[in-house]
């Protein structure tokens, strides 16, 4: 009898799904990976797109182009609507990129006749043998959906290029404006949540308006805008040891941010954040206060954490279905210290590579029955956050940096780890420019 | 009695009012300087964001950090919705930005009240004493606007930005989809227009679907699919003598591009363009057959060419209006040869130059009278087109160059005419990358 090609579905082309592809050794299988935009995106480096350090390319790369040496890899644009666990099936709605488009519904012409999207594009089940869950999380608003509109998170490229937007359109609007109360409402920016994404936001945004526009406007004195970030809790950065997270704090309001801890939300409206305390009014909100796991995790009826992560098995297969594996942001996983495996792209990668050696391994076992799994072990390297010029914290080991080294540490990181050697030199071509010239490279408005 | 300021309102921040605000040397005199994009951008490039080969800060630059060191001029981010002649008055939407923004029309929450943003910003009108038109052209359909929604063109960021989604969105469709005329129908590229801008689009995406998308796809070859060119007239770029045009379109034909001169359009529906002999079913057609002036000069009441362009005196003011100059795209000049001053951007900085030389010099007169104006001159410095990898034609003087040497004088010419040190080493790193990986760095699709 002669032996099926085995199928592996991934979900998701981030650090885990890329990961996985790029590490899984098993030329007689197919896999098919599956995302929903078309390249595989550096989110370390995302806040940098949106505060108009870097352009959207300098930190994407086509997956295709990524996995164009792996001919047992197949790429689709799609989107994922549902996975039937029991049939060993994902559902793909085949339509997403006509969505995408402007005219989705509208008739499509051939030679003799029209031709209705439904008829050519229909959602369809794709049978896998071995499924990866590697979709990542999205912004998370705590039970509070519709604060999203007022102050938008930042997640993908698009989210990156609309804060950008919002951002720079700000201080033209100020530059226009005659009333004094209204002019500052724009030019204060707030940036909600002090964990690393907040942290460099907030640093970015200071430098842009203290140094990059400092001298290009003639009515308004792009210094004076105020950045204030704001924290729930006692400290900023609080997976970090507590003299870092005073370093950064310092760091920060060096730079001229206010940093309110000991900060919790009670509202946010248009332009408005409401604090226990007091109201800021504000032109910019930023959330990045919170992440959850992809809502696909809500319909697999399985046990899930608070934030929608899998409660996944040791070995990070799914309680019930071992040929199904949750890595990265979707997986809860509990390390050997008792402690959660943190949500950051080292741990993902580290999962992919554990995932793709379990199903090489089983696949490649001839004898009857399966091989043991080994349990996942994560290795924790260390963390860091930048603040601005010269000015990061990084926890590497029982090494803690402060200043300009752990800032030099987390340039050289960084651009090691970026995906392509294109990338990596124009991101230090930029890097450069804007360390040498105090400017920013990206700072233009589309869509207008 | 005390001398007030002049002052001068240049609409526009193309090559034409860019130049002007660069080369006005009269710095009692205040400048105001108006766009609705926030960047200057480099036109000539446009067509490589269109075809995922740079990125769009690469080519474009904030308007206010390149004038950052003409402490005169004022740069304003708003739309031109009049201009009163007679009142010597531009008027301004004064809310452009604000409709940038999702929310334009809701109120905005100050300390105590609500505020609609009629309150807050109304048209006003803004005095002159000399004005600058420069708002240089629009796509035009030839009296069939129906066409654009099929057919986009490329004039700004926003058009090359949707272009190069849709055109790699319809590779990722095209691997997708199981019926082969949709598939071929899918990887389908006409352009319409056999002037620099189509024969460069033209070039550029065969050189995408043959090299740089080749080996990425599974299912698709990229390789088959057919790019078409379509020119009404004899042949494409019909402002070069024959010899040059000949070579393009063998250049053209060597990179796989169906050129079919001699062919008018008839109709364009969706996905599918009408020519007098045939029927091209295309799921990706882009318009570069025409350009007007900007609709702005209907309005004014002055005598108008068939393309909209404003027939100015020999000294490139408005006829009627001696303070009022139209330079670039929305002139009509006849050069000494009898023929039409070109629409390309070294004439309109050469007319951006002499107006600012005119007006400076009047208001540097100190005797009673003006002095007399002279009559604009246009030098032609020559004009080429790129098409591919080492293919190329260009004229300079009475020397006509084809292929590798046209090609390397375009690259040269087009680094050292870009606006700013970054951009230039930036599209320097991103032509070189290309050059020797046969890869393109901008090709992912942002906004699904």
């Amino acid at each position: 009898m002669e032996k099926r090609t085995p199928h592996i579905v991934v979900l998701g082309a981030g650090f885990g799904g890329l990961t996985f592809c790029q590490n899984f050794n098993y030329p007689a299988a197919r896999v098919t990976l599956i995302d929903r935009q078309n390249h595989h995106l550096f989110q370390p480096l995302l806040y940098q797109v949106a505060t108009a350090g870097l352009s959207a390319p300098d930190i994407a790369q086509p997956i295709r182009s990524i996995l164009s040496d792996k001919p047992n890899v197949t790429v689709l644009l799609d989107n994922v609507v549902g996975i039937r666990l029991a049939d060993k099936a994902v559902v793909l709605e085949n339509r997403s990129f006509l969505n995408g488009t402007a005219h989705a519904n509208e008739p499509v012409l051939t030679a003799d006749r029209q031709v209705r999207p439904a008829e050519v594009a229909q959602s369809t089940a794709l049978a896998y043998d071995y499924l990866i869950l590697a979709l990542g999380a999205v912004t998370s608003y705590f039970g509070h959906p519709e604060w999203e509109q007022f102050a938008p998170g930042l997640k993908s490229l698009g989210d990156a290029l609309r804060i950008r937007r919002q951002i720079l359109l700000a201080f033209e609007k100020a530059e226009n404006v005659s009333d004094p109360a209204e002019r500052e409402r724009l030019m204060t920016i707030v940036v909600i949540g002090g964990g690393p994404t907040g942290v460099e936001l907030a640093g970015a945004f200071a430098e842009l308006a203290r140094t990059v526009l400092a001298g290009d406007f003639r009515r308004i004195d792009p210094r004076h805008a105020r950045v204030i970030l704001i924290e729930a809790s006692r400290r900023v950065l609080d997976h970090l040891p507590m003299e870092l997270a005073v370093s950064a704090e310092r760091q920060l309001r060096d730079l001229g941010v206010e940093v309110k801890t000991d900060s919790l939300v009670k509202s946010i409206r248009r332009g408005c954040v409401e604090l226990e305390r007091e109201t800021i009014l504000a032109g910019n909100i930023i959330w990045a206060a919170g992440v959850a796991a992809s809502p696909l995790t809500q319909k697999l009826g399985v046990e899930l954490d608070r934030a929608g992560r899998i409660k996944v098995n040791a070995d990070l297969s799914v309680p019930g279905y071992p040929e199904v594996f949750a890595i990265g942001d979707m997986a809860l996983v509990i390390g050997k210290d008792g402690k959660r495996v943190p949500g950051v792209s080292p741990a993902a990668m580290q999962m992919a590579k554990h995932t793709a050696d379990i199903i090489a391994h089983e696949l490649a076992e001839t004898r009857p029955g399966k091989p043991d799994r080994l349990a996942f072990a994560y290795w924790d390297k260390g963390t860091m956050a930048t603040i601005g010029r010269s000015a990061a914290v990084a926890q590497i080991g029982n090494l803690q940096l402060s200043g300009y080294p752990a800032w030099v540490a987390w340039l050289v990181i960084h651009l090691l780890f970026l995906i392509g050697f294109r990338n990596k030199l124009s991101v230090l071509l930029h890097w450069a420019y804007s360390y040498f010239t105090y400017k920013r490279g990206s700072r233009i408005i589309t869509g207008l």
